[in-house]
């Protein structure tokens, strides 16, 4: 068993496509759940939706997909419900891959190092041959 | 007439569906191309596609799913044969919207902000409630 559930939680179905891609390079993401805010939907609707996807009392890693957005508001208020929730916003493939294979338990370092990582996988490309700085 | 062409490439359907949350916010991505790499599809397919979807002599921004990935490295690739081609990898939805909304030539300053702002957006949220950093 994974020590810790991911959660990919977005506008539309960028999450549920994310995960796919995902699955296209690791092959191991069919168990990550995606909770997508369908273009109608309150806030409620979703923050339903959200809780129901979260396993009671098991360590949970949301990833949002925009800082500020209701995706991300709604996993920040179920957050604070529980200190085994952690939230992370600004999704991009890199920190879900880098989640998705994580063997380590959920906690301030190991958050720290993920948010690194995906920072450090935002990066201009054009002017120079050599890895991300 | 925007300033420059937006392209995102990524594996699988990401790049659309990313495209599509980005129109659920702010409803003008439409003319934002995309290319998604099928499961099977070779990279000489990919390059033609992405080609295909670059308009000839106009600024580009391609915006990559993922460092070192193939999307990333055609576009890479492409973005060498022409000095009106910028790269960035690791996108995610905050760094989409800005370019999307981005009303700047297509310069060293505009990309470097971009990655900036794409940064910042990766945050871990849970343990307070101000603003990223």
């Amino acid at each position: 068993m994974r020590p810790f559930d991911v959660i990919v939680v977005s506008h539309g179905n960028l999450a549920e496509a994310m995960v796919d891609s995902a699955c296209m390079i690791c092959g191991d993401a069919e168990a990550v759940r995606t909770v997508g805010l369908h273009p109608v939907e309150s806030p409620e609707s979703f923050t339903e939706r959200l809780l129901a996807a979260i396993s009671p009392n098991r360590p949970t890693l949301i990833l949002s997909d925009l800082y500020g957005g209701t995706p991300h508001n709604v996993a920040m208020a179920t957050a604070r419900r529980s200190e085994a929730i952690r939230c992370v916003s600004g999704v991009n493939l890199g920190l879900l891959l880098e989640a998705i294979t994580a063997d380590e338990t959920l906690d301030d370092a190991l958050v720290e190092r993920l948010v690194a990582l995906a920072r450090e996988g935002v990066t201009e490309l054009t002017s120079r041959a050599g890895s991300p700085s």
